[in-house]
């Protein structure tokens, strides 16, 4: 992630959602390295829409194409592909949040170390990014960019060890943070996930050629298949002498994120062995077992909240309708008349099917609510189409705190769960009622058990304030607006 | 629509489907003229996305902007909606099939007739164009573009009539075909439907500004409502003196498409009374109870098949789920890999939820076939992912006949349903079963009655090869090949 | 030329210069017939700097590209020229003053008449265009573009005469005006010249391969050889017949324009079997006989002035030398810093050579003055540079009249020498002396004889204010500004 | 310049000429930096044209803008220039050989170093950039581009010397090679030449604030003055407290490029006090006398050539012409026909005046022969517009070595005086006669005194094979080639 962005200040979360940051893919041995993994990187798209870059490697030389933008909008001609030469590729999707979306932003980053040529692309967030930064500058390093996935290139290129696995692994002791890396040289691929595995790291296969990967979606789409998860804190390097794993860090317990399971993940991936779909259908069942009400009809907010809204109105015998249609296309912005238009931003995405709302009383289920502006103007646009009574079911609980860990969210004081109850919420919204998932409802429709408040299975840190790995940068009032020095255009 | 592409050439169809290849937006007395259009425009992306554009009017100079590509990518800033000044203002989406998507290609059209300037937008497609077009260069008219839209200009240009509306409908005594027509003067806005109807075209109202548009859910992204239907044979003038609606074409019974209900429109559209989404809904109701099957799951192909794919569980009792998860992120062309990927194409765009296929007998519901081809592996897909049984349900009955009308379909040759019964479709797709709605089944759920087959209510003929308006041109044999002299580039 | 700009509108003429409007090339019967005819128009790109257009034919077809800008920046690849195959091109290069520099008025324009594929090509102006577009509307024409060109298509569209050449005939009797046009058909190449001639048309030939060109500079770029002017008056038709040359029209005194030997045409070129580089040291000669003076040194004004000055400096026998310097990259625009820089403008393409100036008495040498603001500030640059005296030379009479016949020139009330003396002229430039060059003295040095007063043997009417061709348009008060009511952008 | 290209590897020299490979501008305290900075590289564009940039800082904050293309192509919008604020900037132009022309490569480079940002911009070429640039990745220094004058940054970043100043001597302590660099910080434009002075480097003033530039002409276009040239060997700091000079380096005769009288320099430009067109002149008129030939005109190869012939025409009393004329209009790339079209890459450029060349004996002067690949065409055309006799004068000796200090050369195979005497070239080339200026001419001409063997006044190696600054890396045999590992696209 960005460090100019993070983690003090987020802009403008689009759609008022939060945002993952990051997708990775990586392929080692396959004689179409590049056609797959900007395959790879499409179904990762969900994961990062700004910007996609992919390296290979071919006979001592490295090639690299990045662009701003969607992958398929870039990345689908022959021209582009010929340019990626070598069966070896990683790829990475970005999520910028401002306006400094330059190139040289767009990882993967390439170093020419001692050791030769060095890719690495990041899925996650260094808490001590900037006290590094500082450090290493104060040692003559020259940064290039502004992200955080730079200083883990200067600490392994610094580093007083002289093989690059030793280096990598004396680097990351350094790091503080949570971070899914894939790194690739000109003989092998690399993965690492940091201790407590909070980003998700998968390995997959392909006729024999081993993947590293975000999510298994992208195994998918080339029909590759889905070995294991990365473990947390395991180093994996795929060489022509086979996989070898490595677990260099002292033992943590895992606390990967419960957020991909309610907003971040594919529905069709699978995650420790569950399908995302069926558990988003379980969070839905447990809401309405958790909240039930009166209704005359289930509508899904599309299409995050789909799923969950099955779930609910299986569970609660109430009609599933699609009572809110989805515009799929999608313009960066409208000039709105001077008019003003009622819930103008929402009309843009979404219309209100009336037929199915006229008369009823409605049941509206969403993923979750971040600054509430959204979820309003819906309720709005349902009240004005008629429903009769509108009752909001969340598919998380409410969300009060940032993330510091690769996802960008609003800051706390945008953040609706965190100034103010339920019931406030619920009026300011609009609705009649407003009920979200219980943090138990949750860990049991994802893992079958109760949260273990000793040592909890997962980071859920957005909604208990209990942050797993320590917030460094931010202990120390240590601001990223200070680190870059220079705007750029062109 | 275009002429060097129609009736005979259908070189790909994307996507397998038929295709609507246009949607108009009008709109007069609004003192946002410009931006109004943008957003219905927007609302209609659906029926047409290679090309949009606007002309408006105000003081005495007409504007006009035109691109290619989306509406939302082309018309969103204020510079743009700026150079479009003026309380009218005219808009049309554009599909086109072929390469030839050149900006002269791009309605609206715009001619300085002695009345004065007037511009014209077309949802539709004349089938005696090319007759008419050889007889017009006869007389010297000099043809800008490819399109039927322009043989209507001429004729207005060259009537002997000397008032506008007088011009107009003279010119369209000698049009054979389908069309809605919406045209712009300094001081009207015109509709005209054809005399039977066949493509849509609705009355709305902002504020007391008149809207003429294809579709309902162009109204609601305004907040406008909508007033009536045109009706068929009606030619309607929007002036600062109100309202005036003509009838001066002979009578005819109407023949709207049916093929609206089925898939063209947006299932939040509203017509004849009756919202789209349900009238499909109840076509899948309707399947449910023509051709039951034992079954665990019902699973639509997204999108379209979504509403009767729930209106089909509903009336089965089978559980519907989300069995097929669609990537929203659409590349234009991706390069496959030298070896080759199962379902390469429809991977791009589907994934298989494998969690709620496995082990389970699955109604896939969709909304036709076409050439059959993507059918075939989706279902390959579905049973990729362990389904015991796969039973296909099809919204529309099999459609064995191009249409002529202003959609985009392939030849005869390449409709699967014109070249075997269904028990070989069922083979060859893949599927334990195959069943399509009846005519009647269709008949009922769109209109609760069953077809007349003296005086059918709609036009039906990619159904039943009866085609209610004469096809002029292709009975003579005249091949639109012949009418373009000119490859344009640049 | 553009019906829009002339000729009442010259909003800014871009270098304080008369600007040729346009120039054309065409070719029958070579194999590469796209390439020749772009590096003929690279070669012309002096007479056009805007946009350029290049038609061909092959086998029944007509291919077209067309674009703003150079043609060595849009017409330079193997795609661009793969896609203009064939044996026959025309090609023209075009000069716009106005904003609405948009493709439709890019030339050669295209028709599809009963007679076939036409296409033309034209430079010069009609000055009863106005009038024909006006009647040809009521008659219903449908007019695309504000190019008269335009006018002439349409005559020729709905002549009454069969043969296609009758119809260009039958057109041309009806329009009032200068201009050279060239036309191509399926198997023709058809060259005009008004009936004065005011305007230049070559013929040449290459391995057999008639052309038809503007100037000879765009002979030489192929290799190819001139073989004559076409005639005032000549219809000259290519065909694999070999030429024909028809007189239809009445018999009229030839005008050539005099201007084309001061500045439109190529140094190189050849025009009535003289160089123009010879013509331009034979006035500069003939300046420094007629307007003597002291000085240390003869500068050119760059480039234009170049030839009159060695003319002059080798009569007069005063040393000749580059005092100022030009830039050849030329930039659109540049903001000019807000503490203004004397003399702006000019320094972006000019610089004092100082010390070929300092404390000498210079003999400045310029082609023109037109509006005299750039002649104002080189004097006084070079007085910056250390000059004790400046004396302009001109190698022309005043310019004080507009020009209807094709070229841009500001109006009236804008040329310096329509509103002051000679005298007068010199104190606002700020030279020590003017002169320029006598009416006679300008008619020796091209054709070496005086101007016959009664029948003059050029066009000269931007200096004498005689107009060869009437001026229809203009005597009706006719203003060209209404004839668009479209302003189109995209 | 950039080290994948030099010292080793010269592709393709555009025009058949040396190219000098940087130009530079920093000014210091001008409310106006960026649009003075845009006008300094925009009248320097002629010493690198493939890309611009331009550093500014305002307020604790660095601003960028850096294109491919040329200044007034890309630094000419508002837009643009209120993108780069404040009263410090530093500009650069640059020329690249190779298709890498990425924007990492493009100058001022940017740093962010312990002591606050810094950006540096360079005319030169480190002679031992790989082995300094070896020892540095072994240091665990990461380089994003491939230019030398990165090398100077990491050595100024990690210099254990604390104060930035002291860096930067320290740093170029330990560089070899000739360079003339501007940098600039919050608060200091700083100017170092190296020892030798090899490349140019003046100090100006505009109303107190000092400009550090390569040329006097770019001083010119805003009105500046030229206050003196950069000391060989100088450090020049402006700040606040005004203009310091020190003098760290041991002293070394001064050697600068005596190309840069021959063709580098703009005409206009003052150099050690006289005018490069006066030099030029004087060479010219030295040829007339070391190797008169009895002639009917002097012609030079335009533009380079022709201060040089106009001093020649001047001595030999023999007319000076324009007998070639340049087409200033350039394409990237023309298709050639497929009969090729005898000299067709010079037709592009050039074309013979025959009228002044026909049954002469013509001189044609020239500033210096590379591979003489261009001059054989050029006499070709002269000779086929009927020349009697062609006899060649070249203002330059021989260029029988490469350069490495800064310019692009061809390899020593491709000079065409590193591998055949005059005499040899003479028949070559095709002229009856061939002739250079002696070096003690050129000495005369540009300084009065003959060349001082011991302690040459100037380099002038690419004449005489002896190189003052050592050719470290290419001592080592290092290969640039070695130094990217990766080949970036987008």
């Amino acid at each position: 992630m960005d460090l100019t962005t993070h983690p003090f200040a987020h802009p403008a979360a689009d759609g008022d959602k939060f945002h993952e940051e990051c997708g990775v893919f990586g392929i080692f041995g396959s004689s179409d390295a590049a056609a797959h993994t900007v395959l790879g990187l499409h179904a990762l798209q969900h994961r990062g829409q700004e910007a996609a870059g992919i390296v290979t490697h071919d006979a001592g030389q490295f090639y690299s194409h990045r662009s701003l933008g969607h992958v398929g909008d870039n990345f689908n001609s022959e021209a582009v592909i010929s340019r990626l030469p070598g069966d070896v590729a990683l790829g990475h999707n970005r999520y910028a949040t401002t306006g400094d979306t330059v190139l040289r932003n767009v990882q993967p980053l390439f170093a020419e170390l001692q050791t030769g040529g060095f890719a690495i692309g990041h899925n996650g967030n260094l808490t001590n990014a900037g006290t590094l930064r500082s450090e290493l500058v104060k040692r003559g390093c020259i940064f290039q960019s502004t992200m955080d996935t730079e200083v883990i290139i200067h600490l392994i290129a610094t580093s007083s060890y002289h093989d690059l696995i030793d280096r990598i692994i004396d680097a990351l002791k350094s790091v503080v943070g949570a971070y899914s890396l894939v790194a690739m040289t000109e003989d092998r691929l690399i993965g690492v996930r940091d201790p407590m595995g909070v980003r998700p790291l998968l390995l997959g296969q392909l006729d024999g050629a081993p993947i590293l990967v975000s999510e298994s979606c992208a195994l998918d789409i080339i029909g590759a298949e889905l070995v294991r998860e990365v473990a947390p804190g395991e180093v994996i390097i795929c060489s022509h002498q086979g996989i070898e794993s490595l677990m260099p860090f002292p033992p943590a317990k895992s606390r990967p994120c419960i957020f991909e399971y309610v907003y971040f993940s594919r529905p069709d991936s699978i995650s420790q062995g569950r399908s995302i779909y069926s558990v988003r259908k379980a969070i839905g069942a447990a809401l309405a077992k958790e909240s039930t009400v009166p209704a005359d009809v289930v509508i899904p907010v599309p299409d995050s909240g789909t799923p969950a809204a099955i779930g609910y109105a299986e569970e609660a015998g109430v009609p599933f309708e699609l009572g809110i249609i989805r515009n799929h296309y999608v313009g960066r912005t409208f000039i709105e008349p001077s008019q003003n238009i009622r819930n103008f931003g929402v009309k843009l995405k979404h219309n209100a099917n009336r037929a199915e709302i006229e008369g009823r009383r409605v049941v509206l289920v969403d993923d979750s609510i971040v600054r509430g502006t959204t979820s309003k103007k819906i309720v709005q646009m349902v009240r004005d189409a008629g429903a009769t009574e509108v009752h909001m079911r969340i598919a998380s609980p409410p969300t009060a705190n940032p993330c510091y860990y690769g996802v960008d969210t609003p800051s706390r004081e945008e953040l609706m769960a965190a100034n103010m109850d339920v019931a406030t919420m619920a009026r300011q919204i609009g609705v009649d009622s407003l009920a979200f998932i219980s943090i138990n409802g949750l860990y049991q429709a994802v893992g079958g058990v109760d949260r273990d408040g000793e040592q909890p299975q997962y980071c859920d840190a957005c909604f208990t304030d209990e942050y797993p790995v320590s917030l460094v940068d931010l202990a120390q009032g240590r601001s990223p607006a200070q680190l870059s020095l220079l705007a750029e255009h062109g």
